[in-house]
């Protein structure tokens, strides 16, 4: 499949290299073509990985990741063309973190609304699913790192494009047994709100590569 | 010990009970004294149970739990008395939650500041500890319910008040591997957005019991 990844930051170029690996035709996108960590990570793959603009990758793709940083994805999809993107699966594992006020960050949207259901607002005609938004780029790409079973959530409106992303996850390694479907696009508010403790946990661990496993009283120990 | 709950719901009624099991004495304190639920509770059980009002409680108590609506939990300190309350540990369980704009419920506070924080900055005299309400009243008490092992998180400004609530929570049943310290009182932030995942997980488990399982590259599965 042709997968767009927008964003060429370590979890953009991870999850590139990581789809790539698993037989998909990956296309990253930035702000300009020519970014050098986008060439870098092209030229040493070759074949099927390209780079390009947002808009060059969201041609590509037939499937979009948003693995831009939260703060600036909604202008990287204008950027990206919203007719380019217009009834593709959008997978969104970006976090809507403000570094600008210090550590730690604070989100620039919470509560009562998500970049999640920002974005999906935004291009209304796109198919937004919410995951892997909770875990550090290594985990996302090889969960085994982290000992034991663990959970990965997914959230959206449209229930195709969830079984669609469940089966990338899969592809990913995480089994299906330990993704949990959280409902529509706004359990997005849960899964980015989780930022605040995922970045005391990686304080209190010592380690980003962590996460959590959802138990609950007829879940037997993984 | 002597322990004042302050709040009669279903998380003070549980957690005095489970007080009273462990031999401790405890008062539990209402906005007025003579609470019809609160004197059934000091009823039934008689001998070191008892009720009256939040000042009562908070006189009575070595060692204070807030256990009120969190909506509700700053306005109950002031009724508690801060003199009452100076130098003494104060374990907030309490989530400031607003349910009032509908379900599910948003947060009166997040993002830069925590329900936690505002009590600690309330009560500068008081050594608040932040732990509890990751979880559902019955898992409060009884961990067990949750199937494996699951974590509970500590957070809080004063060594000496967070080694004094781990040792109550491990009376309760949390094993002291369990047990995270998130580190200052800043943690309840994240420990309080949780809520937003925590409710959706609800929804997806079916079930309020229900915890999650902090795993890291160096843990072994439990």
């Amino acid at each position: 499949m042709r997968v767009a990844v927008l964003g060429t930051g370590i979890v953009g170029r991870t999850l590139g290299s990581a789809l790539l690996s698993n037989g998909h035709e990956v296309r990253i996108g930035s702000r300009t073509a020519g970014n050098p960590a986008a060439v870098e990570w092209a030229e040493q793959i070759g074949g099927p990985a390209s780079e390009g603009t947002f808009a060059d990758a969201a041609g590509f793709g037939e499937i979009v990741i948003n693995a831009t940083a939260g703060s600036g994805s909604l202008e990287a999809l204008q950027m990206a063309g919203y007719e380019q993107l217009a009834g593709k699966v959008l997978i969104d594992v970006a976090n809507p973190l403000d570094t600008s006020r210090g550590m730690p960050p604070t989100l620039t949207v919470c509560n009562d609304d998500s970049l999640g259901e920002q974005i999906q607002r935004a291009l209304p005609d796109v198919r937004v699913v919410k995951t892997l938004n909770s875990v550090t780029a290594a985990v996302m790409v090889d969960p085994s790192l982290v000992q034991g079973a663990h959970t990965m959530f997914v959230a959206g409106d449209d229930a195709t494009a969830k079984e669609q992303t469940i089966e990338l996850l899969q592809e990913l390694g995480w089994p299906a047994g330990s993704i949990i479907d959280l409902g529509d696009i706004t359990a997005a508010r849960g899964m980015e709100m989780y930022m605040a403790l995922w970045l005391r946990l990686w304080g209190a661990a010592g380690t980003a590569v962590l996460n959590i496993e959802v138990r609950s009283a007829g879940t037997p120990a993984g």
